[in-house]
């Protein structure tokens, strides 16, 4: 490979996201005094309004969800301009009354990202900005995953040039646009900022197509070839007043 | 692979499965008041009540099962007609009584499954609704394990042609049926779901056709060259009075 | 490989098995009150009787044994003519006083196997009831583990023909039958049961025989090729009066 | 490869490093008496006072990070002329009282080193002393990650000549020159001394630098062929002020 | 690989080991009662005081270190003559007043090994005893690792003919030879009696001799292609003085 020249795929950043799943200690919430479980109802109410108030202000986007599994309870979901606003938001939440009702499941660090493999995006295309500042639909699932891309033997996307990377792209690309209108995808890169290359959030008002397009996209050469997945995680969307009937206050 | 036509499997999807593993904290559990266990147990016949009349009005199923091993005590298993009532029916299980002594040990939410390599299948063929909604059986044992096709160098599933897999599936099918009467089967897909791609299920009445099974199966050329296995959970099915017994209580 | 014909392994199936590592929390045991312990020790002295009255009885077979390293600090294990006596088993440990000393440390599921490449076992040999039907030693010490035949490439055990399989068994068997008489061997299949295919255990007066029958076999080529090990546990055989001297009892 | 002559790295080594990372029970913390949260970050002060004098006095460094994601909260970063003053460093932490509300999240000890694969480096060289005793920036952000060169199949790093990994490193050194100003690289070796056989730290003032230098970097073949990579953690540089804003005290 | 006929590497074996490492739960034990401190420390000092009299009496040899990063904070180290007396050992520290305070971090269990590819050693042989049953040096610096020789396609170390095994480790040893007077290296065997086939234990007065034979020897063609590594914990003698102080008691 002596002369080999690296052909990095052109990205753009958006907003930085924040995963934030957590066990809920239903337990102890339920058997905690009316006074504690009300005080930390209003705290994390305010919370949520100054989150609410972020995205009305065009500074970040948030959402609650219920997870499936004793994998997580909760899915906090914020997007934000920057990281350190990703980190007041995390200590808010960990400072909070509620925070003594639940415990670390999973996190995940990443910025939204559009890739290229031909050439440089142009920031100013009308298309880009809104992709690059997704907002968290307000109904509806989520499903997120973390995942790599290959590097072994002959199976190495990084060594691959860049003209077959964007095949392979493209032709994957086409599956995914067969979901429009069904599926919501906002794919961030961790490189650097996490365990796994990327991260996937798919939300759609069915949970039923995240099993198909996760499923026919894995025929795909990219996905069969390239594709290393992480953990699955699969919420509902939660209103204010979804998550006040889950955790019974009022 | 220049020109490669991915072809998906063609896929047909019923009731939605949450198996939800737990350990029992039997210690804690015994050394609590009587009325405490009373209320805790009231309450659980009364969700196993709800969930009954469920499966006689044809929206779902479930079962109860004593799990060998540490690995967990109860599995709750439950099918139901989507996503939301699974939701609840955790939720309903999290916030009762009796989940104070309850501790997570393992989970898994997929969707029953029918699929074929070689064409759609008829959703209106007669042996196809049942097969999508699947009972438990009120008795017996269980075993469930999770599941993926490898891609891995030459053995890559995903990127067979259909007519292969079909040929492979069709193999696999003949020694399956040799357990019929014996043993059910229920195929879950999991894609985009959970963190395998299939769940299974076995039912049987004697727990050596467990064994018997999945090591004949695993000289099937799908199994030995495609077939990654996580973790096997065996369970007996607890009637109420069973899981009466087991609880200690009346 | 068109055509092929899978060649499964012959088996018979014995005793099931339950070994059950458990970790004892020395602190809190011997902090407890005088009363409490001697409640416990006493309870637990009912248990190792009954056990022992199974065993009088040809309906099983058990024992008590102290580990080495913080991997565990007891193993029960347990033989029994089916899952249900074993759940038992499991149940009574946990709905006992001592229960509340011990945290779960590995446990593992499988049932005692005799194996054959070439053509079914006759179940009426001589040879084959009493190791069908092994009873633990009451004395020395046990080495366990569980393992895997390897499914990965060139070295695909389920892919080799029955002939193949039979020369490479035929050749361990060897090395084997150079420590009868010093190493008692006990084999118990898992498929379908638990995360390995199978669980080894190993009885002997000396544990350095463990160390040394395991080394000449991971020469064989049937281990160099195809084994996959796991988690070793080696512990000594506790007789009752070795027991309560370890847990300071009279 | 008879006769195959090892052609080992030559390195420098300069100052110990231990990442100590840590959960904050953020719970307890703030349900603490007043008068024991001041002691505590009386005494925590005090710990910082002393780092800062050693950081001073030239016998070392340190700094304190806010992580994201719940992988840590805090990261204790402290540079040394040896392992003994780590190791006092640490003790010093746990033996504080603030450790009551901390407990371990990952650790990762350390030498600073510069290596060279064509000879051995001049340890008088103007640009190496401060090489091998770098200062941690007091601003900005922090990304930390462990790695090693794989030894697998085709792909085996020790094996090469070492011309052909100079020539590697030295492509890979000039996308790390295209950062310079950007971001600060601190490589360490931990061959003999942890779990991977290299630390990585950069230090920018721009969390999205992480991104694209570790994105850029992957497609050099010595990063696409043989990196290894472990977690990755991301945190913000925490003055004296801002941890004390964190901790909520005056 | 009809006929091959297996050539096991030869051995012998000297004394066993337990390496047993421990969290030390500061918070609880600064906490506790003054009376309760120094009831613990002169328990403890009984034990060190027994195992100097094991070692007094060439029935074995003992050390305490202080272990660098979270993954633990203190190492008992044993050596005995067999496997019971580690039992004891083991048991002694558990039901000690002071393990109150100690939680387990990571333990492993082997026995002091020789190998020969060649031919049998002589166990009279002047330099043979000795090497068997090797001292823990009283100062200076632990590093313990265990590892696996690989057996992986191409790179499989027990399908290796005797006389090539025989060279790569004489290279090996060429180098460890490099050390001498610097590093003291015990191997230990593990095969039958713990997770990895072998543990390696350093010993100097300088840790970054750890880092330079470890980093040197991976170049070697037997390290390079056959060695898997596993945890590396390295440690600082702790005389009894020493211990006292870390723990704060007179």
């Amino acid at each position: 490979m002596a002369g080999r020249v690296p052909e990095p795929t052109f990205t753009l950043e958006g907003w930085h996201l924040l995963h934030d799943f957590r066990h809920l200690d239903f337990p102890a919430w339920l058997a905690a005094p009316k006074g504690e479980r009300e005080a930390a109802w209003g705290e994390l109410r305010e919370i949520l309004a100054e989150w609410a108030r972020v995205e009305a202000e065009g500074r970040g986007s948030f959402g609650v969800f219920q997870v499936i599994t004793p994998k997580a309870d909760l899915l906090f979901l914020n997007l934000r301009e920057g990281l350190d606003a990703l980190l007041e938001a995390e200590a808010r939440l960990n400072k909070s009354l509620f925070a003594r009702y639940l415990r670390p499941a999973y996190g995940f660090y990443s910025v939204v990202e559009l890739g290229s493999q031909t050439g440089p995006l142009d920031p100013e295309a009308p298309y880009v900005k809104p992709r690059l500042t997704p907002r968290v639909p307000k109904g509806g699932y989520v499903c997120f995953y973390p995942m790599n891309k290959r590097r072994l033997g002959g199976d190495n996307w990084y060594l691959l040039p860049a003209r077959e990377r964007a095949e392979l792209m493209k032709a994957h690309g086409e599956t995914g646009r067969k979901y429009q209108g069904k599926v919501l995808q906002v794919i961030s890169g961790a490189q650097g900022l996490d365990d796994w290359e990327w991260g996937v959030d798919l939300f759609s008002e069915d949970p039923l197509q995240f099993k198909r397009i996760v499923y026919e996209m894995r025929f795909d050469e990219v996905s069969a070839r390239f594709g290393e997945f992480g953990p699955f995680y699969v919420g509902k969307y939660l209103a204010e007043e979804d998550l006040s009937r889950l955790l019974g206050v009022a």
